[in-house]
């Protein structure tokens, strides 16, 4: 970038590419200016950012005695939203799933920059886009502090920084023989939401956790030096359990009737396996447990316990009935 | 991400999409392991990166009195690389151009994350796009930290991060009439490069400007207390120190013949305009000229005198006949 770069070498080898209505209008400077300016940037001082958009790169200090957490997430077209969906919320999830791995390290989020490739020059997509930047940035208070844009199929790449004190950031290592696995929230809302969005049932679900994920900043800030590992339910429940199982060299027991489903549906194993919840699924030592209530109270967030870290090194789902599946059958979908 | 994650949400839509040949044996883990883990991991402790590759997001502690600097840029096939290019290449260059913008800060780099959206799985390709991946790595001696992986039309998204000393960062904001505008090495290799890989000409430019740029971290690091403004040549020489003269509410003289170019050829104002350098345009007041001289002996790079910033809001080319010609009719190319 620039700390905001619009398509530069468009100009070198537009020769060599098919002109898209609109986009002889583009005018670099004039998309900066209107749709990425200015997002956020009334908290740019608190998170100690000197240099933002309309320079080379940004310039930040990071807080005394914290550490830095960054992480990317790339959302596609029909991979990751649909194209039916309103600009707002595409831009809006797109930051929003992205934050959810600094959640997942119980950071506190400070920034975002945002690589969007676009198709063509659309004043009225690029305006909603903006408002769905402006939404999550206002809710979280974090600064838009740069960018990229390009020539290209629709693709927004979101880089998330923040910070979190030293040495207390949670990652999937840590999980113990012995402790037990919690989740907050339920599991299913997002797959359900997909669904009607796919049968056009936009209006109603404006603000489903589908379009919209609400990222468990209050809890998992809460979590550090309580949790021994963490991880955001992005890939699918088991999946992710899976993830810390491997990181942390153990098994998982987890016990299907125990698993908090979205209006208290019963979901197979395969369902609660979809994905997307942006949930944070973790594990604690025994002794925590009054001290979690006390959180799931504070945050008014649910925190039910799933199951139970084993020796061994896979995840196994116990059924109502006793019977055992295993999480791998769920999720290798290729 | 995790800090490094594949295509999670593909699981969930694959239905939707057309299943791209050899894109069926992808193994999200595999590919991980096989072509991303490991790049330039023997460089994390020295960056004082704690977590890495595998984890929700990346930790890193930032160097004590220093401020951070991070950007990103997207690089697509057919704007900013061509499919004839080898994958190494392709990675080295998509790493080396978003690393400039922190040349143009005078920062270290210290670490790289990478947003690739693939349209299918080739293994020799992801081979040869690793090696770059290594190449830029050893030879700056940066990890790369994590990334995120997605099905897509090829589309590469660097982040990068350095730091700089507190307050010391270069912007494009501190040009003052009467300073001097300085250019390190040359214009048109680059552009003079892309014409010959056109013509299929891709062995003997092996290690060329265009295919592997080379960042003047040497010179951008001496040049903090002494440059009033920098930028690096992108966009185009004279569109880029348009850059500097917006943001520093000034204007610019820039004398043709001064200009130093590539193999001394003569080159048109609008040919030495064409980008893609990754050289550093920067300004100083006059009282520095011989603490630069010094800086270019010990860096055996050039760095020519070609202009000066004048009051006004303008850059003027001034030819060697003297005549003027404004810049802004070289790089508005649509």
């Amino acid at each position: 970038m620039e700390a905001w770069e619009l398509p530069v070498c468009l100009n070198l080898y537009l020769s060599k590419l098919n002109l898209v209505k609109g986009l002889d209008n583009l005018n670099e400077h004039q998309i900066i200016k209107e749709y990425f300016s200015d997002v956020g940037s009334a908290y740019l001082a608190e998170h100690g950012i000197r240099v933002s958009v309309g320079d080379d790169a940004a310039v930040l200090s990071p807080p005394k005695g914290k550490e830095s957490v960054i992480s990317v997430d790339t959302s596609i077209e029909g991979v990751h939203f649909l194209k039916a969906m309103n600009a707002s919320d595409i831009a809006y999830r797109s930051v929003s799933v992205a934050l959810s791995d600094l959640a997942a390290c119980g950071a506190t989020p400070s920034w975002f920059t945002l690589a969007l490739s676009l198709e063509d020059y659309d004043p009225i997509w690029l305006s909603g886009f903006r408002r769905g930047l402006e939404d999550i940035s206002s809710e979280l208070k974090i600064p838009l502090i740069g960018g990229d844009t390009t020539k290209g199929n629709l693709s927004i790449t979101v880089q998330v920084g923040g910070y979190v004190e030293k040495g207390k950031a949670l990652t999937r290592k840590g999980a113990k023989v012995g402790d037990l696995i919690y989740l907050t929230g339920t599991i299913g809302e997002a797959s359900s939401a997909l669904e009607s969005i796919k049968k056009d049932n936009l209006v109603d679900l404006k603000k489903s956790r589908y379009l919209r994920p609400k990222i468990r900043f209050g809890v998992s800030n809460k979590l550090k030096g309580i949790a021994s590992s963490a991880i955001d339910v992005s890939d699918g429940l088991f999946q992710d359990l899976n993830h810390i199982c491997t990181a942390s060299k153990v098994g998982a027991n987890v016990y299907l009737e125990k698993i908090p489903t979205f209006l208290s549906k019963s979901l197979s194993s395969e369902e609660m396996n979809k994905g997307d919840d942006y949930e944070i699924l973790f594990t604690s030592d025994k002794t925590n447990k009054e001290k979690i209530e006390g959180i799931s109270k504070q945050e008014k967030i649910p925190i039910c316990e799933i199951g139970l870290i084993i020796k061994g090194y896979e995840v196994q789902i116990i059924t109502p009935e006793g019977d055992f599946l295993k999480a791998s059958s769920g999720f290798q979908h290729f």
